[in-house]
């Protein structure tokens, strides 16, 4: 088969590599049918993560079941499936208390921007729809397997409530897609934090109601303008910075949460801060799995509007060119089809 | 009258000042009936805390009601209250929330040990019992003003829910009515941190089914050891050091709840820690206020053990020798009477 493997900061290759194997009795190999570049994929892609190359890359996926190990009892063959970017046993306690992504045997999946792809415990990683879904649907599908998933977890993390008001920061898929999130679970007023055209205009398609556009100091203030001095009930961290951390919660009211789910880089908080600030910090990699089956159902129900984050589709065999794209922000997502 | 004055590190003494008086048109005047030492008054005492001194101190306090300001209506003279150690207004949104140590006019009480004190917006501050106390509900009535209401707001905040295994980190008069009231939330299993022989025999006394004597990672492993490697539900941090939070975060489950009222002193937390341990942090400076009508509730039915904390009773004219009782842990907590 061929797949993205990151051989240096910056240097993506389509190559041709070994078919992936069934290995354990419990794996999955799916042909993948959609496969994306996620904001995470730029730590490695821009060296900030220290890596093993040259390596398999890509952990967004969907596709159909093309073999199961001799263990595997609810996936077949010719299925259509989506999983998280972590394979979880579903049988843990953990996952048994719905934190899947804390799985005593998770495994992380890397090589999903490939052709095909060996999934480990199928059986609690994988949901099947009942039928493969309209190719207009595939977008959508694709982003429960991850984006949307933590997204949904940031708006569930951060306590939405109908009639709440929340603030988002951030305005990268995830972002976006808890905007999408918030607005579904049922939040009164959206502020997104945005500063580029194209993104407030997504949000506002998403259900954000308002745009501030400043940072920092400048942005919490705007939105305590915005909550007549009292600050959001709710706010959805989903950048991972000492700043946009720090946005988050002081943007937030006494007795609300920040529902955290960008993956911290240097992000230090002191105790003393976020004590007197009667803030609330809930998150962590977002346990997609637990979500698949409702936002599945949402999607299969003709809400088509997630996928709409693609801004950007290409054949898997140009991924150089959507991480490019990426990194640049020129483009907010990119699908890839092998 | 007579009031306690911190002159310096170390140096309390009991002294004639004026009486206190009506101020604001809110204000209440109140008879002290007993009064205590705090752990945070620790942090003043030791010269911890930067201070304006000489200075009155002390914050936990009930009484009788001597005199009241114009706009006072619902706190009449002669009424047994109990107070916060946070005025507040009760009518702003965040006392409306609940959280009324973040309201919007809050004032810090100071100078209840004494034998009188002005205690500011008293409609929204103080709670009257239907009718004067009996002398032996006195020690339980004056934890409601700041210890009991905090170790209640520790356990609130961790989530305790029927059946869950709790951890309480510290084994102060906070800590041990943490372990009273998950129990009374409902918790199964209360395994406390503590050292001290008497503490540990009071925890048991309160409901704590579990004693780790070990602190840090041996700690830490301890827990993990009799909660089958899955950690706490919920786990209250009564310390407020960088080691007593750390001890509590790696204690709890992923998905699991800290319940944060220790007063942080250098702590600083990893975002990228706290992340990846799925473990939500939740508190900060208890509002008492809003339990106020439970916890006296409970009292006044017939539930006396809150007081037993006290486990030294001085006349308030001996303050100095409390403070130092509490300063070497020869005394868990000091009640003193006018």
């Amino acid at each position: 088969m061929r797949a993205a493997v990151l051989h240096a900061p910056g240097d993506v290759r389509y190559e041709q590599q070994d078919d992936p194997e069934i290995i354990q009795p419990t794996d999955a190999i799916i042909r993948i049918s959609a496969t994306s570049v996620c904001g995470s994929d730029l730590w490695d892609y821009r060296g900030i993560n220290p890596a093993t190359r040259p390596g398999p890359i890509g952990h967004e996926y969907c596709g159909i079941v093309e073999a199961i190990g001799a263990d595997v009892t609810t996936i077949k063959p010719g299925q259509f499936v989506i999983g998280s970017f972590f394979a979880s046993d579903g049988t843990c306690p953990h996952c048994q208390a719905g934190f899947h992504t804390s799985c005593q045997h998770r495994e992380l999946i890397r090589g999903a921007q490939a052709e095909a792809l060996r999934v480990p415990l199928a059986d609690g990683t994988l949901v099947a729809t009942p039928e493969a879904p309209d190719a207009n649907l595939l977008p959508s599908m694709l982003t429960a397997s991850d984006v949307l998933g933590t997204g949904w977890f940031a708006a569930v993390s951060a306590n939405i409530q109908p009639g709440m008001t929340a603030v988002v920061v951030g305005d990268g898929a995830v972002g976006l897609l808890g905007v999408w999130s918030a607005r579904r679970l049922g939040a009164e007023r959206i502020i997104v934090m945005s500063r580029q055209e194209s993104r407030q205009t997504l949000a506002r398609e998403f259900g954000a109601t308002d745009v501030v556009a400043e940072r920092g100091k400048e942005g919490v203030a705007h939105v305590h303008d915005l909550t007549n001095g009292i600050g959001a009930d709710a706010v959805l961290e989903c950048v991972g910075t000492d700043e946009s951390m720090n946005q988050a919660m002081r943007s937030t009211r006494p007795g609300g949460f920040v529902g955290v789910v960008g993956l911290p880089h240097g992000v230090e908080i002191r105790g003393d801060r976020l004590f007197y600030s009667h803030v609330a910090l809930r998150g962590g990699p977002a346990p997609v799995r637990r979500f698949l089956p409702h936002l599945i159902d949402l999607i299969l129900g003709g809400d088509t509007t997630p996928g709409r984050v693609f801004d950007q589709i290409l054949p898997l065999g140009q991924i150089a060119d959507g991480y490019r794209a990426m990194d640049e922000r020129r483009a907010i997502k990119t699908l890839l089809m092998p």
